[in-house]
């Protein structure tokens, strides 16, 4: 593995890239981002060797596409018909059906690894790249067994290596249980800073009564809308259907409150608090 | 300042009796509390020196009530009836109008300071009380005229020497304002625990696919049903307020993504990205 391409470098790629160089410290890191600012912004941050373009991609041994997941179904065809054959390219999206629908006809499919890396925080952009982001966090592959028996090794070797432990699921189920653990709490977040907004006028009331409660339950809000926009379009049919069962349990807390019925929601509250257990593992 | 009370010795109580013992070593501090075991935990992890019962307080400098707000609106008659006269009473509950009304009539009235620190974690009982809790923390106090200028004066004292900003509100206004930065955080992220736990029963799913964003949206599902069935009770018009702005904007994401239309999507997440700036203050 000596020539390796990064398709956007922002958190998810630029992190790739940081632990990439930090394991194997004599590979070549290209950057490819469709913003120039970001391939000179991720060469001063040390994050990439140098920038490249999509058409140099004929000598990769390793191509890393981590971009909107609208512009990953474009791209993804694009670097198929220019690898070179013992490539490995791993797409790195949040939503998995789609592109494993595109990849599936393309002679190259057999060079593709679609996975999506659990792992982020709400900032982007290459000055959002953290090294070791990937350590002890999940790795979740779809359609492993469409992928060469020798790039699959090659992948599970890096994904070890970035210390990461590996979960195998179809992308329709991938899908359908991120949208709950991961698109339904970004939107309950920014629902949640767009109500708090619109009735705070006054942020100087907001900055002095919200504490750090209020800070842990909005902070996705903070996420970029270019990224999120085309996951919940691609996501679109999941999405809706965690949006209207979290609607109708509020619907529900809302009825108890009206119905005086304190006893409902104290029990309410009481089973939620089993996430305790839950969330134990991810912590 | 020599006898200190703490009437609950949870997690505001606990902590606060935890600073008051650094700031002033000679104090002795009494901890009185409806679950008796939480009184031999507080004298094992030295929070407190001793216990108390609610009648021992004649003697009593500082009084400290931070029980569930429905417990104060009785325990705080029973503590003003009992105080000398020079004892200064610090309510510190998450709801204000209900406690000042109670409280208004007292012939003791100018002994009591009814006020909010805005701090806290999910965590409750003795075991959640942490040294520093209040350090650069909001300190919200409600009808500070009602009380004596020498028990204003001595409360101020406190919260400076804690690292409190104080501000201060009528009680309408922070039972209206705390439940949209508060109350409706704890519901959305409650109701989002909930939501994901109805969908994955097998547990295994969300442990592995959960990231550090779930986290931290579903923290405040963790918190005590007991601290806040009484606190939605006691707000209970403002926090139905709030939650019908919260689940008509939810609604209307859920139409846009129904109508296909990405660019409003793409502008309400934007729009609501201007918390970064607000959320820098509370950091």
């Amino acid at each position: 593995m000596q020539n390796i391409y990064i398709i956007g470098i922002g958190l998810i790629g630029g992190s790739m890239a940081l632990d990439i160089k930090r394991l194997y410290p004599d590979v070549n890191i290209r950057g490819i981002d469709a913003n120039p600012l970001h391939v000179t912004e991720a060469i001063d941050l040390h994050i990439i060797d140098e920038g490249a373009e999509l058409n140099d991609i004929a000598n990769a041994d390793l191509v890393i596409i981590a971009i909107p997941v609208d512009a990953s179904l474009e791209v993804i065809t694009q670097v198929l018909d220019n690898i070179p054959d013992s490539c490995l390219v791993i797409e790195a999206g949040s939503t998995k059906e789609a592109i494993c629908g595109i990849a599936r006809a393309h002679p190259k499919r057999r060079n593709l690894l679609t996975a999506h890396p659990i792992a982020g925080t709400e900032f982007s952009g290459p000055s959002a790249a953290i090294n070791g982001l990937y350590k002890n966090k999940t790795m979740i592959i779809c359609e492993v067994e469409e992928t060469a028996f020798k790039l699959q090794e090659k992948a599970l070797k890096l994904f070890s290596d970035l210390g990461m432990r590996i979960r195998y699921m179809n992308p329709k189920a991938h899908d359908k249980h991120i949208a709950y653990v991961s698109h339904l709490s970004h939107i309950s977040s920014f629902m949640l800073g767009k109500t708090v907004i619109e009735k705070e006028r006054n942020e100087r009331d907001i900055f002095d009564m919200a504490g750090s409660g209020f800070e842990s339950t909005v902070r996705l809000a903070k996420s970029s809308p270019d990224m999120w926009t085309p996951i919940f379009k691609q996501n679109k049919h999941n999405v809706i259907e965690t949006l209207e069962e979290y609607i109708a349990n509020l619907e529900q807390f809302k009825k108890h409150l009206e119905d005086d019925d304190y006893k409902a929601i104290h029990l309410e509250m009481k089973n939620t608090n089993h996430i305790k257990t839950i969330l134990k593992g991810i912590e």
